[in-house]
């Protein structure tokens, strides 16, 4: 389904999408709509972005006064197909089919749940490996820097565009968790309820470098052709796959590594004085280096790890957090989790003492897990319990039954 | 200076090491010896290896009853250059300086301190860039696979030709904390004292994870040649260079990170908004990247890893580490360090309860510093005051005055 909209404002003929019907392997579920048309995207770099693409996805039906509209926002790697479509790519089913669909904490039998590719993303949204109309070329490198607050103000226009007002819940983990900051500290009356999971306001120094790490491996790669391989018909898929390897043992804690994997070889009976993955816990990360290239694009890998980098709320507020947040009426639950190195559990802390000290509505759980940064993708009971509660406590004061 | 021992065994005319003169930058102020000529070593691969050059140094000068004698062993990316002289590749002092010297805490005015290259390595000790005199060229992935108790065994064949039959101490950090334990296990008699610093009895899933990271970038770089570079005339610098700055996450903690460097920008305003190294953060990193190809080898690197990642002490002792110290009349010190993520604490107490479980004479200190891995090699008084009082508390056992 592809959409249209005249830049950014409500469309008042807009007819609330149906419920995908469940595809088969290979169809596209995803809607498109068409953004920035009269009106383009000033992004924070300078650059005005226009048209551009947005793919979504919705599940579950808007009601009458359009106060069920659930944004969730995705993390580095994801997209916009999270609950129990087949991914076209892929294969499986969404990155967080655990948490929403029919009778789930984020409940589609209740919600309308939107989501959708980021800006500079390569699953149907505009990104760096998409057409420049003013070229007719591969943007590669000459795509802009976008940041969180890009990403977010894109965002918004499909929110006006499905012409809801107020969402009632923006949710994400990880980087999701910063667009949900970002949401709503930039618009605090359209956002009734928020909740970061396994977020921080700021990336930190150990991140980014790690980030810096990933972004030096796809540029080492010679089929980077300095950003320009989709004309020179290769892709850089090592440097890709080592970037996504390096990043990848950043989601998991030590004890799920060792749990998982230990030091137990892979398919044999003793160590084979070589170099090959005699150890499982190097075949998995091959596995997953080299399904990851499959299913994204290089470049969108800098790009979006570059936006995680900038982040800064409170260097966006005059080095204040707490001024991000003033005068927020949101109801805000933060979730962190207790084995994640990479988000750890101080960052969301100086989140909820930013609105503490706002007075914001705040409740904040560090979920007990060892399963790392990745707990939020996972299934870890205390996380739906968390969310559930906040979700039905939040929708009984919205006035949703 | 270069001497030739005939395999194993004490070599009674053998004259005391003359304390080296500092050298110029560009000398090399190191000693070499040929070791396993009329009998091989034979490696744990079931290969066996000889002759091999053992490049080393010693500082300071052996006693009448050479009962003065500290091995030092290095880490993944050391060498043998440990004190004041001048590195002859990087024109620095050696690597641990601060603690090597007189009147530092390994006192060259009064032991008699040896370090060698590990096998496997690059720095005048046989490794993989070295001709193979069966082919007459360099042997890159034709170099056996090596393990941390090959190059212990090679260490003991340096140590007889020395003609010293019992060491006082041996010391080390991270891998050559590795090494410590693997001399105390296996030639229980010929140590005296043992101090592992920030090491462990295993290489973690996690550690081995981030290892083949690096192995992985190593060779996904199409000048690694399928690791015969040196017969192609090219050299894997990009590929290295990611693998160091990966690694070098590993060694410093988040804290260190972001007390060093936070999220402040390298010689400029504000964000560029582009792939420049923005942040301090990334602009360390690439350098440590950068200058790390120069003093290196990639081969060498991916040798040394694996022999990190196969070693597991207790595997070696039918999966049971107080059995590698059974009888154990070695004095242990063994030191972690609070930060430290790549070597936690619970490693080095691992240690220290298979100890105790054989009634070993072990300390154990757990070094508070925010510093990380890499708080080894930095100043850190708590560090230098355990050591000092191991080393005299040691010495005046052994009778050293």
């Amino acid at each position: 389904m592809w959409g249209h909209a005249n830049g950014k404002g409500a469309m008042e003929n807009h007819a609330t999408p149906l419920k995908p019907e469940r595809m088969t392997y290979g169809e596209d579920p995803a809607k498109r709509v068409e953004l920035g048309v009269t009106e383009k995207l000033r992004l924070d770099c300078g650059v005005s972005l226009g048209p551009f693409t947005m793919a979504y996805q919705t599940y579950g039906a808007l009601n009458a006064d359009k106060s069920n509209a659930i944004l969730i926002c995705h993390a580095l790697t994801g997209d916009h197909y999270v609950a129990d479509e087949i991914h076209p790519i892929t294969g499986k089913r969404g990155w967080w089919d655990l948490m929403v669909g029919p009778g789930k904490p984020i409940d589609t039998d209740r919600f309308f749940v939107i989501s959708s590719n980021v800006l500079g993303g390569c699953q149907g949204t505009t990104g760096p490996k998409d057409i420049d109309l003013a070229t007719g070329k591969p943007y590669g490198l000459s795509f802009p820097v976008i940041t969180i607050g890009d990403m977010v103000r894109a965002q918004k226009q499909l929110v006006d565009y499905l012409c809801i007002d107020k969402l009632f819940l923006v949710i994400g983990g990880s980087m999701g968790a910063m667009q949900v900051l970002e949401w709503a500290a930039r618009y605090p009356d359209d956002v009734f309820a928020a909740c970061p999971v396994a977020g921080a306001a700021r990336h930190s120094a150990q991140n980014i470098a790690f980030h810096e790490v990933g972004r030096q491996a796809i540029m080492a790669d010679p089929d980077w052709q300095a950003g320009d391989y989709l004309n020179h018909g290769t892709d850089p898929k090592r440097g890709l796959s080592v970037a996504r390897m390096a990043a990848h043992i950043t989601y998991l804690s030590e004890a799920a590594l060792h749990r998982k994997f230990g030091r137990r070889l892979q398919d044999r009976e003793g160590l084979t004085y070589g170099f090959d993955a005699d150890f499982q816990v190097e075949s998995y990360l091959r596995h997953q280096g080299s399904t990851f290239v499959d299913r994204f694009d290089a470049n969108s890998y800098l790009y979006i790890t570059r936006a995680m980098d900038y982040f800064d709320l409170a260097a966006e507020h005059g080095g204040n957090l707490s001024a991000a947040f003033d005068g927020a009426k949101t109801r805000f639950c933060v979730i962190s989790f207790s084995s994640d190195w990479l988000f750890p559990t101080p960052e969301s802390r100086a989140v909820v003492h930013a609105l503490n000290a706002v007075a914001a509505n705040v409740s904040f759980v560090e979920v007990e897990s060892d399963k790392g940064h990745d707990a939020f993708l996972l299934d870890e009971p205390e996380l739906f319990d968390v969310m559930t509660g906040f979700i039905n406590g939040s929708a009984a004061i919205r006035g949703l039954t």
